[in-house]
């Protein structure tokens, strides 16, 4: 899949880098032991501009880890709602299995917003993939298929992969296919990747 | 709910008194900002014994979570799968909406194993719900009922109540209640709790 170049700016040279540096830090030691000035001096940028830019350490993981995920799993346009939910869900299932995937997986979840803080959209990569499944079902609508409510897709389809990602259990393609057409309902002949 | 008493030895004493207040600092602080000799100095003991029996302090964190959490949602017998599965996913969401519940829950998160682990069974706390699951399937088979796989459980009731509470979106008893329904199919008149 290509991707989209990069804008040639410093600003996004620097910024390329850092990510770059901040990714490959965790990589090695899990995010817990990555502080700014580590990936300012792998980045070879003052930590000052890194604490103007992002606040903290946590932040700038945070935006690093959204990127990755989302990389990871880009949407798919199938022409159809349930074999776009399976494409999807065995993509989002093979990144939380891959070596470089789970780090990131986890720098999510430890920056979720408090339980109690009420706004689902304050969770940053949370909100990259609810528009991930709004779009896949507005399409679906667009095409005049049926298709699930967007929150039953993240209780039943994101949730279990999730869910199984965080405690290590099996989460195959065999698994992903399954959550998907549990929400689409049996099948009727049409195509299914 | 009548609590089994504490055995009076002099060990159980310390042990609840250390988990009383490692459990007071979390809900002061935070599980990130609670240090052994904090809770050493709140519990009145010596930080070495602390070491001694349990390691570091998130080994002695995760034990009080997994210790609030059970303790939060015990096990309920109404004579029905439906029934049970109701109540028992009411009760976690509601702990996990309560103001005490949720950072027990992050310390949970926070300390299960890598995703790449592969055994589910040392998720720790996950073990208690695993546990309670199948003590509730196998009364379900006693009586005859159908039941589902326990890993639908997990997978549909369950991860779909901690997603929600992760990401701060909301869980009442409606939720818990649906998500028990879809695992039990279609109701056939059994009492509804």
């Amino acid at each position: 899949m290509p991707r989209t170049p990069r804008p040639g700016g410093r600003t996004a040279r620097t910024k390329a880098a850092v990510f770059e540096a901040a990714a490959e830090l965790v990589a090695e030691r899990g995010h817990e032991a990555v502080a700014m000035t580590d990936i300012a001096k792998r980045a070879r940028v003052a930590a000052t501009s890194l604490y103007r830019r992002w606040g903290d350490v946590r932040a700038l993981l945070l935006e690093v880890a959204v990127e990755k995920l989302a990389a990871d799993s880009p949407l798919p346009d199938t022409g159809s709602l349930r074999s776009d939910l399976r494409v999807w869900a065995r993509r989002i299932a093979a990144s939380l299995r891959a070596p470089g995937g789970s780090p990131f997986f986890r720098i999510m979840l430890a920056n979720a917003p408090p339980p109690d803080d009420g706004d689902m959209g304050r969770a940053t990569a949370l909100g990259s993939r609810l528009q991930q499944i709004a779009a896949m079902l507005d399409r679906a609508a667009a095409r005049g298929e049926a298709a699930p409510p967007l929150m039953d897709v993240i209780d039943h389809l994101l949730a279990p992969i999730y869910m199984r990602a965080l405690f290590g259990a099996p989460i195959g393609a065999a698994f992903a296919h399954d959550l998907a057409d549990r929400l689409c309902g049996p099948a009727k002949g049409d195509s299914q990747i």
